[in-house]
């Protein structure tokens, strides 16, 4: 059983508004919250309808569908909800490979970018304040649980990126062919906005301008999408250096 | 000015039924719209709100913003939306680099495969019968003009595999790292269902099986979602191979 106040408070987390006030965010289904259970994250409660789900745990709620459905994000609520208390700030990293987001606003990229990230064993991923927020319940489950895994920063680029030593790679679509790249296992690799590509600003602090080479009618293609485009910088990166 | 049964018509376009009972698609916006025109597909009517667009083509009628959004399948119709004439079926392909899609549902992710073989100069992409239809509005959208240069099949995988003399690639979970492949310019990828990869059926014709490596802590992540495998192995192929 759910209070009306309660679903209140849950639905104002689906706003960045709303998570910023309370401190927390949302997940769902039993896979995405059993990840960042595992992960170490801080439940303020997880809200079940099937009473097998995480048998045990405290502040564990059993609810009707209808109440789980209030309660989410999702077009068909799946099982089970929880609130998590957003993560301690971590410095920013300087070290190792990390990929920087320089105003990707589409919450769908932003998770695959962070599913991805996991998968290549990018620790660290540092977006720009304009980026899509993490904590969007779109992100979170795009990300399908890596969100509990990779450490997600924001903060003003140019900033930050002045005061690492580290290469700085960047997508263009005029840079130099990936594929000939002498390509280090240290290093940052920014990914620009998605109508707009890498700014002006961030794009003058960049060493090294890289493209993904085109093999159709190179007329046609205007570009990749920001998500694939990562998928294949960051295969190629790891493919080079290990 | 639009009529009633012209927006019924229409919006019946949105649904599979009504494409085959009709033969026609529906492409929207500025950019797609003209892909499809410059590669010579046949439109039967264009309905623009903006009088600047497509000037003097046949067919071409003015409504009203209201009008347009009765008509689109865009939560927010954009400028324009054509109706094409379905093209004739091409034959099946037996050469070149050629992408084979085992089941992929999601219309997204089609359309995201459909973009990345053109950037890639795969000229045709074949799919089971069950795979998404490349002429759902979402997908038409996702792929950006490119379904304009790629044809795309549909026919049973089996049958099609087994009477072609080419090298039969597929993406498992177990396979071989992509990386440390001989790769061909020629020859079949075929990628796997959202949630059950290859069929048993489809797996049997697969000469060799292939994998993208994994770097982070290889217990966590599952996969990589079908679109970011697609990216990456396109790119392998085509960096090898070249």
């Amino acid at each position: 059983m759910v209070s009306k106040n309660q679903i209140k408070g849950i639905t104002a987390l689906h706003g960045k508004k709303g998570r910023t006030l309370q401190g927390s965010f949302l997940a769902e289904g039993p896979k995405v919250v059993g990840e960042f259970l595992n992960a170490g994250f801080a439940h303020q409660s997880v809200f079940v309808t099937d009473d097998q789900l995480f048998v045990g745990l405290n502040n564990r709620v059993l609810v009707s569908q209808a109440e789980l459905q209030k309660m989410s994000a999702l077009t068909t609520a799946n099982n089970c909800l929880a609130v998590f208390s957003m993560p301690d700030s971590k410095p920013l990293p300087n070290a190792g490979l990390i990929v920087a987001l320089d105003d990707v606003r589409d919450p769908g990229n932003l998770g695959t970018i962070i599913r991805l990230c996991d998968w290549f064993g990018v620790n660290h991923l540092v977006c720009s304040n304009e980026s899509a927020d993490c904590f969007n319940p779109k992100v979170v489950q795009a990300a399908m649980g890596s969100l509990a895994r990779v450490s997600v920063h924001y903060t003003d680029l140019v900033s930050w990126i002045k005061q690492t030593s580290l290469p700085v790679y960047g997508t263009f679509m005029d840079g130099d062919a990936i594929y000939l790249e002498n390509l280090p296992a240290n290093g940052i690799i920014i990914l620009g906005n998605e109508a707009n590509g890498i700014s002006d600003a961030v794009g003058k602090l960049v060493s090294k301008r890289i493209s993904i080479p085109r093999f159709g009618d190179i007329q046609k293609t205007e570009s990749l999408n920001v998500a694939t485009a990562a998928a294949i910088v960051l295969s190629e990166f790891r493919r080079v250096s290990n």
